[in-house]
């Protein structure tokens, strides 16, 4: 039960040089990724239109992809150019291919109708290229349903229990409960907290207040903003958002992406950093190894929650107030699939 | 096809300290175990009511056990009492919980109706604190149904083909026919046998005529007694049992448990050991070494048989004499899944 | 989807001493392969009728098999000959026999009515006695289908693609077609090529014409002569078969079986060498050498297309002029299938 018309992230930019060919399976399909002279990404099934060999065995002739078995050679656009001894070339022999864009140091392929394929929908990620961040990158592969990780990342009450080691969490993140605003395609998550509730270990000092916001967007692109600012802030704000001129301190961003690969595995791409400038690099270290530990945590109550439900057939879940972000989030990816005409049933 | 009103062997005693979790799989249901700070046992559904977690992950505090995931706590009983950042936790926020009983060196889980667990349901099987015997332990896991754990342990004809190297068993085994007596819940398998023709390599010496008594009960617990006797015995005592004040030698006792883990997984519990007294301890760990050969020369054929069946649904099977006992006691099973209102075909 | 009235080959004659049994599935059927005194080969269903352990983890007793289990004995009929401490053995104690002969260093096994099974349907393979050859041999498991194997060994048009570091084969191979001629179980695949265009590294020199002819024979048996004739051999001949007449260079004889064990694993026997006569080792060994590494790469390719295919299960395959060999062997599968009785849908 997957979107189609959205975009995915496949892959980091820098995992394809040119002359490279990504084999990566997304909603099921396997895909070749590749890029033209030009270097503009290709994708395409990667199944051969003769024989379902993977084309990603195959090698680059310029801007086509010649398979690696009977040597049937196609163009950037998916059609069949040249069949070894024969000099006709049906129409029909031709692989699907799939829009894609390269942004925000991502990869991102369109999975559904190609005239949909609006490059306006592609979240505002922070690439490696971007001036504010001084960014550090990870990725994590999953042997869960993409939907265990996104209720995961849309319910930060978890931090408690999960991060006390990696984030140093305390109970205040269980206790208190975020504004959560809808989003056309997603849900927006803020809550200011108090630091020392709130502590980031060997990021954060205490007495000060914690801001934090996140979208998170289908199919599953989360983009946080926190710093710490003075004690009294937030209620001088009565609670709101701060804006650009109140100073804040420790202040970092993270994009992190959710792809599906198939029903049962998932691919996690993240990047983190604190704000960009002189002496900040030992910091972005930190932020990088946190977040390994953190989501390693994670991974591992992820896999064996699905390793439950895999389990048990039908489990009868008692949601809490702290559900509010997975339930809304899972009520949007189920409406995108429906106004597609699939059908879904995602409910929690 | 498993019966539920039964005491299952989900554990060793000293498996579980005080302030540690189980996490077992009983008739295919993941269980935490855990004990209360008075050692009482616990056992639960691995399986928290919120989004399916594993209990056994979590922490105990006090006599309750916190989520590892989202921090929901729960009582010895089941019931939620604590839902973090909620004032009120919903009646049906409870996971299933079964009745357990620690008695003889094992923990006894009731996987039925909790109003039909009766204590007096456990077999008479010995623990290490028992004085009469000086018992040594052992446990396998097996890649196979229970029921053929059970056909094994219920047909001793067995020994003669695959416990020549362990037991050294002689063609007598195959040869003889036991006397079955049908019981409540089990079976119970006797037989004289010749000294010469019954040898346990390394304990018996020739000259003398073997006796063996075992109670194979549900879901498959084997209680044995083996003892040496002078050669005649049997004939004085016309083949009948051999009362305590028979002078004996060699006499051992031996507690089997088969539990079934899942549909296709099994765990065996054992104890064995001569009769206690001074300079016994050679005498146990001759015992313990060749149980736990024999054990692996089951499992191996026993895996086998299983990845046999498994490649052919309709096998037809040819029963022969020696099959009285897997027979009666597949038919013992089958009643009481159909007493419970279960259905069952386990017929060979 | 397999012939069953059809030579399957099991093993080679020396994988069998005498005393040895073999387990092996063929067409998803476990088999006990073991010798007579006499040395004569007996297969029989891997399978006690009693309780399904695989008789081929029990003894041979003169020309009888005796079950590791519980000790019934088999004659190299099937007959159940001996049930231990009974004294009468049902008629229906027995389990199925497959004829089998041992030729050309094989042993074949006949899967389907016994009354069918006709000597003269075993292929013209070359065994390690042949006087003609020099011959060296190997195997290989898949983890594939056979029919994808089949479709690669009756196209060589993906030596040029595949096949370009192991025979150093050019794209001629790929532009080229061969003659194909339909036989009875089979079909034969014939050509000439220039030998600049067909070099087969470290064996052939240039300026030479390359003549190969092969028959494919059900279930999946390649049978090939090739040798190198003088520039103009080809044009003299009108394109037609050289006779023993011509003479000719570096001829060399390769018989390879490929077994279906399974659904999803397959098999492959394979013997390959020059015309035998003093000074051919080193060619011989050159010749396996190649072979493997050549049939390393087809494996590669040819389980990749079957993990595609497992992933895509309405996959509309295009064809191309080189697929003349694939369709008409399937299609002679797929008749003698329904010849049988059987249902299939091989059809590329």
């Amino acid at each position: 039960m997957f979107i189609r018309n959205c975009w995915y992230v496949a892959a980091w930019s820098h995992e394809l040089p040119a002359g490279g060919i990504i084999a990566r399976s997304i909603i099921n399909e396997p895909l070749a990724i590749f890029r033209t002279e030009d270097g503009e990404i290709v994708v395409m099934a990667d199944r051969c239109c003769h024989r379902a060999a993977p084309l990603s065995m195959g090698k680059l002739e310029g801007n086509e992809i010649r398979c690696a078995y009977h040597g049937f050679k196609f163009d950037h656009a998916g059609a069949c150019t040249e069949i070894p001894g024969q000099d006709n070339v049906p129409a029909k022999a031709r692989v699907a291919t799939y829009p894609a864009i390269e942004r925000h140091s991502w990869i991102w392929v369109w999975m559904g109708a190609a005239e949909k394929a609006d490059p306006d929908l592609i979240p505002a990620a922070c690439g490696f290229d971007d001036p504010r961040w001084n960014l550090r990158s990870g990725q994590m592969d999953y042997a869960a349903n993409y939907l265990l990780i996104n209720d995961n990342l849309t319910d930060f009450s978890h931090l408690s229990y999960v991060h006390v080691n990696s984030f140093g969490a305390t109970e205040a993140w269980a206790r208190s409960r975020p504004k959560i605003t809808r989003l056309p395609r997603g849900i927006r998550v803020q809550r200011w907290l108090k630091s020392d509730d709130s502590n980031l270990k060997g990021v954060r000092s205490g007495g000060e207040e914690l801001w934090s916001s996140y979208d998170f967007l289908v199919p599953g692109i989360l983009l946080m903003r926190s710093a710490s600012y003075d004690t009294g802030t937030s209620a001088a704000l009565n609670g709101g958002e701060p804006g650009p001129d109140v100073p804040c301190h420790n202040e970092n961003f993270t994009s992190q992406a959710v792809t599906a690969l198939t029903d049962s595995t998932s691919r996690y791409f993240f990047s983190w950093g604190p704000r960009a400038g002189e002496g900040t690099d030992e910091l972005a270290e930190i932020l990088k190894g946190i977040a390994i530990m953190a989501f390693t945590e994670d991974r591992i109550i992820i896999e064996a929650q699905q390793r439950t439900l895999d389990q048990c057939q039908n489990f009868d879940m008692v949601l809490s107030s702290a559900d509010v972000g997975p339930v809304q989030f899972r009520s949007v990816i189920e409406q995108l699939i429906k106004a597609e005409g699939g059908t879904a049933r995602l409910r929690l």
